[in-house]
């Protein structure tokens, strides 16, 4: 199963969300087989960030994008719940405070990318600037549409300075969006989650489809690329996710450095 | 097993390091029980977590100290390792930067303090300033000997502003530091971490224990104690602090919110 093809928005191509099934899992079943894969590849994982870590010339930033209720959270749970939390920082991008409302959008952005070592998930990020802004207006046209060259120039001063840049954007439907919805509604645990906005942004969800395609199409890059996620069973988005991850890191020819100094030499009292 | 009270560091009492045997485990033994005791504490912590996170009125904040190869490292790895990474966020001091070291000493230890319903862990933290400051001599006497009162007053803001506080100092004595060093130097995957100035900090080792005794006697208090966790043996570590960290959050009374708005009312389109 060639995850990383298979999922990949090929740079260049336009992209016709309709063609993409929220619901495949590329043939493979929830079995025993599939638990393993996921497991193995979540223990690969937190094997590759410790490597990473010390080999100290690369970074990871994996950014998350999806409707509500599309699994972000979730994925940060299941996948990035392994990996160690020292070199580890997620990142929620909510709606900008004052200060980072008086910047350019990509100002909060830059200042949370990873340090050499560490791995950053933003869970939303840059993204926003052309999917709720446009859609609901928020800037004018000119101002959102020159974002998607900014953004490719951003990510691409990251690829260039060791930073690896990996982005899902969790594909669910709108049905499985309402029986997520309606799932929050009954369980008290959940209910604190809700907000009327989010039903709110049900009625746009052509136009966040269509924000969504011009975002994909026109920034998945080499140095930057956009992977689609089918999502609306959480068991194949966790396994795709993880295994394009861990494939994203073994490319990387990380090894552990040696010391800077003649180990045998030192003398301990 | 009253970890919590067997280990605390009593407000207002003097510390005699060598009253406090590293080996200790306060009669436990290594076995299949205590195993399943810490996997019990380790999940329970991470229920804690997403509640505290949801309720949104208090937040954590876990201070670790010790020697070099105490085990800090391994703690935040076995121990928080559990927690979601989304609301737990680790920062681990070092030499202050040219900016950090043109602030008050607490300036950059502020701005990671834990946000509501978040964790926050310290690797090394303020305590350095009356440390490796006070021991290395990097400031006069009269500076670090201020630092103490200084720091019971920015740890009372914090407590009474939903922080819970709590600091572990990982407590390994001087041979038991000779093995893991040891085992670093012989395995490669370790090699890397290896600093010659760890090695030069041992001649300071009873300087060091000084200074830990007045910082421990000094800075624990009801809104932040101090534990001592005998930290010869990994599993014992990793058990009190789990422990104690459940411990702390239980007393906290957390709980979902109730919903802002009427969620029968809410209709999804």
């Amino acid at each position: 199963m060639k995850l990383w093809e298979r999922l990949l928005v090929a740079p260049g191509r336009r992209v016709h969300l309709a063609e993409w099934d929220p619901e495949d899992t590329l043939g493979q079943g929830k079995d025993a087989a599939t638990e393993d894969a996921l497991a193995q590849a979540i223990a690969r994982l937190d094997e590759l960030q410790y490597v990473m870590y010390a080999d100290h010339r690369h970074a990871l930033l994996v950014v998350l994008q999806g409707m509500d209720a599309a699994g972000k959270d979730g994925t940060i749970r299941h996948v990035m719940g392994g990996l160690n939390a020292q070199g580890c920082r997620v990142t929620a991008f909510k709606r900008p405070s004052a200060e980072e409302a008086d910047h350019d959008f990509l100002w909060r952005i830059h200042r949370a990318v990873p340090a050499k070592g560490d791995i950053a998930i933003f869970n939303r990020s840059q993204y926003e600037d052309v999917l709720v802004a446009r859609v609901r207006k928020l800037v004018p046209r000119d101002v959102w549409s020159a974002r998607y060259e900014q953004i490719n120039g951003f990510e691409a001063l990251l690829a260039q300075n060791g930073v690896t840049v990996v982005k899902f954007f969790l594909h669910i439907d709108k049905a499985e969006q309402k029986r997520r919805f309606e799932e929050r509604v009954k369980d008290p645990t959940k209910q604190w989650k809700l907000a009327p906005e989010d039903f709110e942004d049900r009625k746009y969800w052509d136009d966040y489809m269509a924000a969504y395609e011009d975002a994909l199409g026109r920034c998945s890059t080499d140095a930057a690329p956009w992977f689609v996620i089918p999502a609306n069973k959480k068991w194949f988005r966790n396994l795709a996710v993880s295994r394009i991850l861990v494939h994203a890191l073994e490319r990387l020819d990380l090894k552990f450095p040696k010391p800077s100094f003649d180990v045998s030499r030192l003398t301990l009292v």
